[in-house]
């Protein structure tokens, strides 16, 4: 049979990303994952222990499709107390991680051109989403400090077709950056005037190693238009696939229906140790560690970077989250430097890859600092700087 | 903000099966979960134990959007051994369970306005998921050997842009009959005729109570008209939401991209246990004692039925699975049954709610007997055939 592929999916291709992690390269700054170091793995296992012995039989059987109800109700209260994130007319439900709340988010508010304002560059699974529900994808460029707002005004005053404004304004993937209060609230300001809805994508936002923390987009949402995903992928482990999303009422009732026909519920066992994690330990005192790991890690990254890599390559200063983003000078394209790294030894994402216009073109490159030890760094960051002057030199 | 729904999601409500399961009755014939007796919970715990000393730092990191390599094999190998399924055109994946299957198939292979053929009635999952596509749903009416092939090859003449086949062969859900393997053979011919894909959705097809197996309509398909989606809930335990898909490459790898933007990968802690089960336990002696339980509890329900219920209610005799069907004569519907029992303290879900065209009028129930204990079965059935009394003599 010729399977015939329907019109949303035909075009679409494995994430670039995904693809680069099969490959095989001694030292990998390519990858979005926390380091294992960081695991709870000694807790969780005596967590499990405990929930196969007294509640095997609530973890391994069919749950709501909210979620397990403890962990939205310890989530619900951890959001709202620490962070205002959630009020009267919100609700709070358990998904199968962050990817699933922004899929959720794009089947139940997005219809077949609906446009989808994003930075560009940004996080590739979204952008993989969006494209699969046959959205448009307008990006906004990027400086700094986040998504340009004079920009995104532009962009909302012509697209009327505009239903959601997608940001990831804490540590963002790919570039590093955050977006400072006083752009938040034109952000929501911008979506209030234009009736669009925000999601903002936060996956990292607890993971903050120097400067003072920035409120979250949604604590200033006062109107509904604000949907907020959260993840314990980057501050417990990304294998339990386990994530939150708060927002209106009547959008995540929807979602709700969504997921349903996607994956009936989360894992269950996933949602329990997380609970169980929650109530008999310090997320914040665990959370307190990982950072103090990645401050080191980030620290040697820059580091190094600086002194091996050629100065006309520019890299951003993140203040927290896993990634950086590295600015080749003109003449160059990401592309071409990850290959030649890659040949190297080295494996970092070509920015063409975030690009929302796939542009090949594109300068940029995005290393991530959470996964390889410090040596792997120090190796690392040497071959890309010889990796650029090779490129340099073979222009001269 | 006035949350702007998407049309495909606009007219969607909740699983009226999901929404039972959170109303209280002291007894429930209504879910689909298996019995917790059945779950292997020493030995995964045992296997947890182990996992989170010697491979966390696996099962906690992010994995391989296809799942978790060793799974795979055990799962590709298990099928092709022992039931034929899975040739050298085929792929498998691991999905968050079997309603992923059936969604990812969908996303990647309907267009709107495509017309799904299914059984009346069918699965309440995939009918909501199907619509939420805004595929156009065709049901082909059942009798007590399956889907009636006739009808199927009319509806097929007349339905131009018909895509995928939906069947639950083997103790469908909700009615509990399976499908001969003539019928089956005919199946086949008529969705190679046709050049429509079969979706063979197979959750119970290993527990079988009586009578001798029939093949899997996967293992007659010699030219890549059938996917097949199976899953590990019925047969170790549905709170790890893990399941499999079998089918042709072009279609899985689509698959796998839709997969990436909705969950990254299935839950690797879950995917690592079934795996580890599967080579450290016999999985076939592991289901041969869920089928003796089950064995029970129906043949019970079955004995009590009979006994206690007025013989103008028929029922079907399933020689597997976890479901039975209950037809109401002319006059009665199985909404009004479903309530005047759930008043009685007996929860059994509509017909209505598997009806393709959600019709009211629907005379059927369905009735589950993997879950309830043998004493809620004596308790249930009696109350059962009191509520039918009762309402027969509000009629007379």
């Amino acid at each position: 049979m010729a399977i015939q592929i329907s019109d949303r999916m035909r075009d679409m291709t494995p994430s670039a990303i995904r693809e680069i992690l099969k490959t095989n390269t001694p030292i990998s700054f390519s990858a979005g994952n926390p380091s294992p170091e960081t695991f709870p793995a000694k807790e969780l296992g005596l967590l499990a222990a405990e929930i196969f012995e007294k509640e095997f039989a609530t973890a391994l059987q069919y749950g709501l499709t909210e979620g397990y109800g403890p962990l939205r109700e310890l989530t619900k209260s951890r959001m709202r107390d620490k962070y205002g994130i959630g009020g009267e007319d919100d609700e709070l439900i358990i998904v199968s991680g962050g990817a699933q709340g922004i899929d959720l988010a794009a089947k139940c508010l997005l219809n077949e051109g609906d446009v989808v304002i994003c930075e560009n560059p940004s996080y590739v699974g979204a952008l993989l989403d969006y494209r699969s529900h046959r959205a448009r994808l307008v990006g906004v460029d990027m400086d700094a400090h986040g998504m340009d707002m004079e920009a995104l005004a532009r962009v909302l005053q012509v697209e009327k077709r505009a239903k959601v404004i997608y940001t990831i304004p804490t540590f963002q993937n790919p570039m590093g950056v955050t977006m400072p209060l006083e752009r938040r609230k034109r952000l929501v300001e911008l979506a209030v005037k234009y009736d669009v809805m925000i999601l903002e994508d936060s996956p990292y936002f607890e993971l903050r190693y120097e400067g003072a923390p920035v409120p979250c987009v949604k604590s200033l949402d006062t109107t509904g238009h604000v949907l907020f995903s959260g993840s314990f992928s980057k501050v417990v482990a990304p294998g339990l696939r386990t994530g939150y999303v708060c927002g209106p009422k009547a959008l995540i009732s929807k979602m709700v229906v969504a997921k349903q026909g996607q994956d009936v519920h989360t894992n269950l066992l996933s949602m329990m140790l997380i609970a169980r994690f929650l109530e008999r330990y310090d997320l914040d005192a665990h959370i307190a560690r990982c950072c103090a790991l990645y401050r080191e890690k980030r620290d040697r990254m820059l580091k190094n970077l600086e002194t091996h890599v050629d100065a006309r390559v520019s890299f951003t200063r993140p203040e927290g989250g896993l990634f950086l983003w590295g600015q080749l000078p003109e003449g160059f394209t990401g592309t071409e430097f990850s290959r030649a790294a890659a040949d190297r030894g080295v494996a970092v994402v070509p920015g063409m890859a975030f690009d929302v216009a796939e542009n090949p073109e594109n300068r940029g490159f995005r290393v991530n600092f959470s996964l390889p030890a410090l040596e792997q760094i120090d190796a690392g960051t040497v071959i890309l700087g010889e990796t650029f002057a090779r490129l340099a030199n073979s222009r001269d």
